[in-house]
Parts: C-alpha cells; structure tokens; sequence
C-alpha cells in the first residue's frame, strides 16, 4: 500500500543520468505519440513575480501511453547579481496520482530543446544537406551541435555569435575534435551564406537573419526565448516560407514572428505542419522554391518525457 | 554554494508537522498580505487527462514578502476501482529559484480550505451568532467545524449530510466530546432552521439549499467541487445576498453559481469584498436586511502559504 517515496535529483544527479539517455530518440517516440493524438499539452502558463521580480512558466504536459504526466516550474529571478533561470520538473504516475520524482531541470531544458530542434532537422532538411551554420555558441547552441552532427553528412560547420572572438580561444579547445571542425566565424552573412541548414540559437528578442540571408531551399531553425514578442528572423519572412513548429495548438500564440507576422494577414492555418504531423508522416513535405522555417517554443511534454527518461535509467542501472 | 536538497514530506510526515500549525492565522497574515496586494494569484489550471482518464488542476501563487512561490498539482484519476484525488506541493525560493520542500498536499488542502472558511466566518459572522449548521460531514465538513468552534460562542451545533444516519454512531463518538455537542439532524430544512451561520461543505454539483432557507442575517460559506458550474446554493440566489468570495480576480470566473448567475444579470461586480479585502478591513460590512454568502473556490496562495508553514514547523522544531 505505502507509495516509495520518491527522488530528488539536483543538477549534479541529472547530469549524471542524462548521458545514458538518447534525447532525440525520445523526442522522436514523444512526437510520434503528439502526432497520434496520444499526449495532451496544454498552454504553458506565464506568471509575473511581484515588483518586477522576474516571473516564472509552468509547463505541463500528459504522457498517456507511458503512464506519467508532470509539471515543469521555471522561474526567471532578478536579483541585485543579475537575473537567474531554474527549473524544476515533478513527475508523477497517471495510474496513482502520486508523485514519481522531482529533479532539477534546467540541462534537461536545454537537452530537449535542442534534441527537439535535431529531431525537426532530420525530419525537414534535405538528406544531402552539406553545410551547417550554428548562431549562437552559448551551452543551447553546442547542445544543438551536439545532437544534429549525427544527422547529415555535414562538410561544413560554421559557428557565429554576437562577440564570438572573446571566445574563439575556448570554443576551438572545446570543438577541435569534431569533424569537420567547426568554423568560427565573425560575421553572421559569412556564416550563413550557402548554407543548408541555420540553427538560430540565440536569446535575441529581435531578427538576428535579415531578410536577404534566407534563400529557397533553406532550412532554418528557431527558438528564441520567452520574452514577449521575441524572434529571431523577420516577421515578414513567413509568408514566403515553409513554415513548421513543433505543436500547432500553442506555439502560434505565443512565438513572437507568428504573433506579429498574424497581425499582418499571416495565418497559423498556413503552418504546414508541427512536429507531431512530421514524426507521424502526416505533414506536407517543404515546397522547393521556398525557405523553410521550423520554429519551437519548448513544450511541457518535452519535460515530461526527459524526466521519465531520467527516472528510467535508473531502474535500468546495473 | 550548494543548495540544501529540498525535502519530501509524505502524507504522514505532513500529518504530523500540520498539528504545529495554526491554519486560520496562517490565512489571516496570507489574506492581508492578499488585501495590500503583496501577492500574486494566477488562475487556476485544468487540465483533461486523454481516454476520460480524469483531469488535474494546477494551483500556484507567489508571496513575496515570504520570499517563496509555488505549485501545487492536484490530480483526479479514474481507475477502475474508482475516482480519487491526490495533491503534491513544490515550494521554491523567491531569491533563489530553487525547490524549498516537495509534499503530499491533500491534508493541507482540507485544512486550508477549512480555515479560509473560518477567516470569512471570523470576518463576516455577527459577533453574537450563535447557532451553527455544517451540511456534509466528510473529512472538509469536520475540519470546518474545529477551526469555526473557537471562533464564536455557539449554544447550537447541528451537522446534516445525506445519508448521515449511517454515519450516525462514527460521528456520535467523534464529536461527543465537543461543547456544545453537534446534534446529528436528518434533515436539511431543520438542520439550517434558525442558524446564524451555515457551512456548506459537500461535493454537491447542484443545490443543497433551496431558497426559502436563505434567510436575511443569516451568513452561508460554500466551497463546492471543482466540477464544472457546481454550486451549492441557487444561482439566483445572489441577487438577493450579500456576495463575498476569496479572490475576485478569479473566484467569479469559475465558481458554478456565479458563471450562472452571470448568464441572467448578475455582475462580478455585486461582489462586496474578497477575503483579502475583508483581512484588511477594506471591504463593506453585509447589510442586515439580507443573507450573506461567503464563496472560496481554493487559491495557490493557500498552498502555498500552508507549504510554507509545514517548511518552516521544521526549522522551529526543538
């Protein structure tokens, strides 16, 4: 009868455990089960701290088939040292009621967006996609380096950020080993000039791709952050690409160039489809003769298959 | 630099530390703080579980002079023996953005709802009333009576609920030793007779009152279910009442009685005060020639706020 009680893992734990989970694999699983209409994800919830403390977003998000369903609380606080992201995730049992584990999940955050983003680049770029630029060269953006080297027999990697040469010393020591050794590069249009896939990985509240970088047959990626309105690539662009996000219920609603490009006679019926349609083959392919856009805002369903997948390896440990 | 793991407290645990705990003045300093607008209340969220599996609702609330936020979810599954109702808490620091304390919840949610309804009977009740009618006798309808018992001289205690003689003799030996002892009453009408105060503690989705009980001077507390548009009393009732709740920004929107009353004439408006309101003396006295009506649908504040207790009960602990 007596519930086992359940974990707590701090960031040091998860950091431990996530390296025995594949990330992509699960968000493959997770949006192949979005795709049938097997999970529910409801709004993510933004709310604001008093005296312009910061605020905090509550994800959530149903796993009906793998019997779990959890929360993600993740505050962003201001303090007289500057502001602060956590993230804390409970999960708990469908069948019970009763909470499974509580860890620390910001790495998690970060691994999921970027396996999210991975997952859309193996889904939407052209399998003979060569050349990769990478926009930003903070822990998200070699996340997504990380993952997506796997996916395409890449020629070139290029790496660009606003003040990369500060840190060109470290990010070559850290990326030297990666084949092809990955380009750092000062100007954004170098960056992106032919290549085949962008992932945007800043935390930009404004178009860091101006409208004559983007060229038909490319595939670019984006997540930008949760301040109201932000986005990464003009607003205007969407309606001369491919659009696609990762689930068509929320994101529109919340994504910062489809809020603005709406206010414009852009649609969210134009999106082609979200992830889920993707992973289930059920999304129209990307039109030739255009860009293509895939666009995440993060999901609570995302948090909640990570922190199962790190609850599992544990009953899976030897 | 290292953070204190956050604690697990299970149902017992919480059980034990609730008993150092004085609930009602816990909601009279959240209330205040409430009334001087030192908190942050965001709605509560529902949320559907796929396959009519159940649903759960997510309850947060920020106090900022406590330096603590959190979320509280509260799940109902449907399992094949049954529906049934689970609460788990997570507490985080203001400063910090990391978890305090993780805990079974669905104790402190009795008692917070109990003594939220003995704030607004303290706040509301005239100071003379001294008949008192509790409809349900449940777990909720129990704790109601103990924290309302202090508050006033009662002469009268009567106790009705449906079905209440099969419970006769449990309740007989329970509440014996309570002055006055409760008079366990078969029906409603005599139940409610000549009360000057009637808490309404049941999960009725429809009316346990009928209008003619309404009676001017007579104070009613109703905290119904989270069904959708359940209520306890008729919604044309209010008109005719003195309409208080715990929260105008959200209580109206969701509370059965109110949505309906609503739909015929009746404005969020004709609410005379919330219970931050009345804490702060802010709000008008009910007016003598009418009943007043007291409606608390459970805020995140509590949760937290009771959270925050059973965290602090430790590090006072001798």
């Amino acid at each position: 009868m007596t519930q086992p009680s359940p974990a707590w893992l701090d960031a040091a734990a998860v950091e431990n455990r996530m390296k025995r989970v594949d990330a992509v694999a699960a968000m493959r699983d997770l949006f192949e089960a979005h795709g049938q209409g097997r999970v529910a994800q409801p709004p993510q919830v933004l709310t604001l701290l008093p005296d312009s403390r910061g605020d905090f977003i509550t994800y959530s998000g149903v796993l009906a088939e793998d019997g779990v369903f959890g929360v993600k609380v993740s505050p962003y606080v201001i303090t007289p040292s500057g502001g602060k992201v956590t993230a804390t995730t409970m999960l708990l049992g469908l069948e019970t009621g009763q909470p499974l584990l509580f860890c620390d999940s910001l790495a998690l955050t970060t691994e999921r967006t970027a396996a999210t983003t991975a997952l859309a680049v193996d889904l939407l770029a052209q399998s003979d996609a060569a050349n990769l630029a990478i926009i930003g060269s903070g822990p998200i953006a070699l996340a997504h380096l990380r993952h997506v080297l796997p996916l395409r027999p890449w020629r070139r990697i290029r790496i660009h950020s606003r003040n990369i040469s500060a840190k060109q010393e470290i990010l070559e020591a850290r990326l030297g080993e990666l084949r092809p050794v990955p380009e750092i590069v000062n100007d954004c249009s170098r960056a992106v000039a032919d290549a085949d896939v962008v992932l945007l990985c800043t935390s930009s509240g404004t178009p860091v791709l101006s409208m004559e970088l983007i060229r038909p047959g490319m595939l670019v990626t984006s997540i930008s952050t949760n301040v109201a309105r932000a986005h990464e690539i003009p607003p205007e662009a969407l309606t001369r690409m491919n659009v696609y996000c990762d689930d068509r219920s929320t994101t529109p609603l919340i994504a910062g160039e489809m809020v603005l490009a709406s206010e414009n006679g852009w649609s969210r019926d134009d999106i082609r489809g979200d992830l889920g349609e993707l992973a289930c083959g059920k999304a129209q392919a990307p039109s030739a003769g255009r860009a293509t856009f895939f666009r995440s805002m993060g999901l609570g369903i995302e948090d909640v298959k990570m922190a199962l997948e790190i609850h599992r390896v544990n009953s899976h440990a030897s």
